[in-house]
Formats: C-alpha cells, structure tokens, sequence
C-alpha cells in the first residue's frame, strides 16, 4: 500500500485554466484544505495526490492523471470511490475518465464470481453468443408473468430476467414470483432439454436485499438482476461477498450518465464490485451511446484486468430483432443480447418471435473481421 | 396506494420534440416498453405513468410533470427512486427536478430522527446559529487529530467532524481515533461547560457501517458524518433505522451534480432518506452551486413536508471566515456554517481563528430582512 493508483479525469475549461483545474482535482480528491495549512513534509509528500499528466482531449478539453496515494484507500473499497471520485464529482466540468490501480489495491476486489467463463459453464453453452429476455410491464399478475417466462425459455432463451420494475408489488409479490418463474424454467427445461436460468430482481436496502437473497436461494434461483447504483456499489459488494453462488446481471438503473464516462461505470467499476454480466444501453436504442462509448465498455469488461475475471457485455434498451446480426458482428460471440419489449410487440407471436431471436443466434456466423 | 405521485423534470430539445420525450419519461419510469406491448386495459389504465405538464423553463427548457403510479412503489424506498428516477438518469438531456408525494407514499420515510431542533437540543443551543469545523488534512496522526479535536472543542465549535477521506487508514485507525476524539471533547466539555459533539466519518459496505456504528455508540459518540450517496441512500436508510440515536450528517461526496437537481438531492432526498444535517457547496466557495440553487435547497431542508423533521443545511465548500455575516444573512438562524481548511491556513492561531468563528456566529444579530 505504499504506491499510488492513477485516476484520470476529463475537463473541460479554458487551456490557461487547466493547470489550476487539475490541482484542485488533486487536492480535492486527498488532502482537500489548502496546501499551507499543511505543517508535515510527510504529508506533502506521500498524502497529497499529484497530477502527473495533462493532455489534449479534444477543444477545450483535457485528460487529466492523478496519482493517488493507496494508503488513503487502505482495503475499503468504499473509500476508493470516495478518493478517485468523492468531492470531485460536484464540479460541472469534470468527468471520471479512467483508472490504473496496481495490484495491491487491486486485490481488495474479488470482481466477478463466474464472469463469462462461469456462465457458459452454467448454462452449458461454450461458444455461441448468449441471449437474455425480460419479462414486462410491470402490473402483469404472478400467473402471466410465470406464463412470459416459461414461453421464453421453450424458445431456448439463456436467461430470463424480471423487468427492473417489478420489486415486490402487490400485484407480483416477490416469493410467489420467483417460485412461479422457477417453475417455469423447470418445466421448460424437461420439455427443451436446454438450462434456462430465471433472474429475478432484487431491489432494496441491504436488509431487504439479504432477506431476498435468501429466499432466492432457498427456490433454486441461479442468477439475479441488480441495479448496483440504484442499491448502492457498497451493498452489492457485500451482498456479491454473502451469496457468491448467484450470477450477477447489473442492471444500469439509476446509473447517471455524464459524470463517469460509461465506458468507465459500466465497463469497469461494475465488474470491479462483481457483476458478472452488465447490461448497458447501446448505441441506436432509446439512449445516446456512441459506437466508440460502446465498444471502448464492452473491451472494458472483457479485457484482462489482474486476477479479476470477465464481465459479459449486455446491449440492451430498446434493441429490435432485425438488428441481432449487426449486434452480433459488432460485438462477437462474448456477449448476450437482451431483447425487451419488441419481442412482445405482437402479442399471439410471442413464442414465434423469440424462437426468431434464439434462432438467429445460434445461427450467425462470426466473420473473421467481427471484434470477437 | 392507490393513487399518483408527481415527478418532475427540466428536458433539454427542440420544443418540436418536448411531447415526445415527455411521453418517453412516463414510459421509461413506468412499464419500460412500447404500449401495444400492452394488452390488459387494467396496466394502462392504473400502471402506466402520464405526462401532466409541460411548461417552458428557459430556451429550449422545459419541465415536464409525470404522475407515477402509487402501486408501482410499494413500501420499499429503493424501488421509489427505481421509479422516479431509474433509467430515465441515463438520458443527457433529461436533469430531475422535483416530488410531490401523497402523504401514503410519504408515510414509508421516517425521515430525520432529530432534524433541527433535535440537534438544538443535544447541544443545548436553542435558537443561534450553529457551528461546524473539520478535522483535516487526513495522514495527520491521532493524536494531531485529536489535540484538533480539542482545539476546536476549546474555542466554542458545536459539531467536530472528521474530514470526509478520512476512514480507517492506518495512520489514523477508526476505533483509535474516536476514542482519541471523544475523549477530546469532554475534556474541552470540562473545561469550557458548554457540548460539543464529535462527528467521525462512517464509510464502508453496509457490514462496515454497522460495525463501525456499533463502536461509536459504544464509544458514546452521538453525531455522525457520512455521505449518502456513497454508501448508497438504501445502505443510509438501514443505518438510520437500526441506529436512531445518531444525529446524521450528510456529507455530499460522490453526489454528483447535473442529474438530480441539487435542490432536489441534497435539500429533499437527503432529508427523506433521514439525514439531520446535509452538507452542501455553497456558492462563492470551490464548487459552482447558485445563489438560487442554494436558497432553494436551504429552503426545501427546512420547510414543512408531511411528517418529516426539518433537516439543517450545512452550507461549506471553501467557506471562509470572513464570510460569517454574509452566510448567516443569506441563510439565517437554522442553519450550521461548516468552515474547513480556513481556519487551519495559520498553524499557530488555529485556536485564535476558531473562537472568532464561533464568536462571530454568537454575536450575530439577524436583521428582520435576513431569511429565517
């Protein structure tokens, strides 16, 4: 613990600017008070964080490193958010860009459980693409939703997962869901001869997460959906640490947008707290993406990172069926497609239109040119 | 639960698409999905969100109400965020901005367990303005952090918190310290008659936060600093639950700034998730909050709201003491000024700046214009 990490940031501000804008970045994020009311060398010079790097990023725009001192950090991996991107966030024109954290620190992250690996081998499917189908509106009774889900997984999708909506309303109460969707998974399983794995969400405080949790497993469930914004990084990490068994599905709700570039939320500091899938909204659905945002995520969760295992890229929010080949060459076979609401836009070709779905990729062939 | 709540949001487009993506909100927070995805009348009758208002706020501004359903929320406070403002964080164009929630929705908050005048009372302090200073920079040792402590217990100051990086560090271990501290200010307590309470900083997983929170009572700490949004508001509302006996300080870190309206954040979530006393950055310091946005939060901590105590605004940020008068003619009486490094920028009369701080404070007199 005596080196440092190196945050990077984004800042927009005027070029004569920039070089007090990245002291304060600096300041802010370790000692955060003047530097004169300082006393101790030792503090000035192993606690105080130091740019070491400021660079063009396009008008008016720079990339800032920042290196870090790892013993403001210790093992907490709440205070390493707090000191890579604490105060710094309530500034307009900053952006957390990135990391680099030497293995030391590293290792208070278990990341992933199963990540890519640990699903396929779950799912019993080695190479091919993966597929992911969501169960909505919220408002559906137990029974219908049961009905979507077993409809799905006849259709030889991989995993089923509730709407992030639905929690443990009096319309789908929690238990009688996920034992109604089990079922289904079960039944389908017999029929098809194929794992299908039921993800139902779990949305709460942490007590409410762990009574939930258990409950869960207690039915069997395999995988789960979570928001770790909306639950808090902190609550997933230690739920992730007290059921390791389940395959995490991170879902983007309340993940904000600007202030951590995407690639960075989505791609790394989610598999960093442990999900072993994360769904992100991509580019020419019902969010703004870029390509560059997508595929710079998509390498994020996926590249080698230490001892930390893969994360399965999910494009998701608003994908329609005709695009499955373009998804598919554009991100290769290590990765899930998530289908939503267009496969239930006709109501009669549920069944028809998410066998197209799994049809189609299992189908595809990847060029060798596609990012694999 | 059987009726609306209404959420509000400023949308940035051309007034030819403002319909639109109003719409897109209501169904984005609601049943996330196209509606002839829909066949029971029942779901778009009682489920589905509706657009109420669209007004004009600034060029290429607008505000758009929705009316969310009740139903879709339940009792559980992390799906209430899930629903008014999940995925629709992920748009650029769309800042949250306002709630108007049904008294039975409200009754799932308990909100502050002190709020102001429970804080006036611990400290006996029935109708000034209050003080706060913080113990900084973290690497100090404890016994410099505790011989702080004292100083700032000496000369009058209400609430002593331990600055926001500082966690568990091993120059500066938790249980150490708070003893160290405590021990400090009811020496000052001896010394000087009046309280002063010591706030340290809670950071960690929910399984940390207990811990450390079971250590503090023991220790008889009565005030804690901690950020909300870096543990995660669910991970917040557990520990406000299982320990009411603290009066809570929320600290803004991680707290970002475009999406949520900081009015909205740090005035009204913070005060439903049950924070006593939110700090926030004030304008004129290092962060760049309006005059405007600042009355407006100060203004939504304080004013009446169903059954939910007052919270106290902290204003801070690069606060300094000549601006004494200034802040408390802005903000009135209830309100609790945070200076930091300031009165720390002369090592030897850090006892001297810090009873002008608190004298200055006491000896104001509020001028009948003055906001009260």
């Amino acid at each position: 613990m005596s080196g440092r990490l190196t945050a990077s940031y984004f800042v927009t501000c005027p070029e004569s600017d920039i070089q007090a804008r990245a002291e304060a970045i600096a300041s802010e994020q370790s000692v955060e008070c003047p530097l004169e009311a300082i006393t101790e060398q030792r503090i000035l010079d192993e606690i105080v964080a130091r740019v070491t790097s400021i660079a063009p990023a396009g008008p008016g725009r720079f990339r800032v490193e920042v290196a870090i001192a790892a013993q403001t950090i210790g093992a907490n991996p709440v205070q390493f958010i707090n000191m890579v991107f604490g105060n710094a966030s309530l500034w307009d024109d900053v952006q957390f860009a990135g990391l680099d954290v030497p293995d030391d620190v590293l290792a208070m992250f278990p990341g992933p459980r199963h990540g890519i690996a640990g699903i396929r081998r779950l799912l019993g499917v080695p190479d091919r693409a993966l597929t992911n189908a969501a169960m909505k509106p919220q408002g559906l009774h137990v029974p219908e939703l049961a009905a979507m889900c077993r409809t799905f997984a006849l259709a030889g999708v991989d995993i089923i997962k509730d709407d992030h909506g639905i929690d443990d309303q009096q319309y789908s109460p929690f238990v009688e869901r996920v034992r109604a969707c089990q079922a289904a998974t079960a039944e389908a399983l017999a029929a098809t001869g194929k794992t299908a794995l039921y993800a139902p969400n779990l949305i709460g405080t942490p007590r409410v997460l762990r009574e939930r949790a258990r409950i869960a497993r207690e039915e069997g469930v395999r995988a789960v959906l979570i928001a770790p914004m909306l639950v808090g990084l902190p609550a997933f990490f230690d739920l992730v640490e007290e059921f390791p068994e389940f395959v995490y599905l991170a879902h983007p709700s309340f993940g904000g947008a600007r202030h951590i570039a995407p690639e960075l939320l989505f791609g790394r500091l989610m598999r960093l707290f442990g999900s072993d899938a994360v769904i992100f909204v991509n580019v020419g659905g019902r969010f703004g993406y870029t390509h560059e945002t997508c595929a710079a995520l998509a390498a994020g969760a996926r590249s080698p990172w230490g001892n930390i295992r893969a994360t399965l890229p999910v494009p998701a929010g608003g994908m329609r069926l005709e695009r499955v080949e373009e998804l598919l060459d554009f991100y290769g076979p290590d990765t899930m497609l998530l289908i939503g609401g267009n496969l239930l836009i006709d109501h009669a070709r549920i069944l028809d239109r998410t066998r197209e779905f799994t049809n189609r990729v299992a189908a595809h062939r990847f060029s060798p040119a596609s990012k694999a």
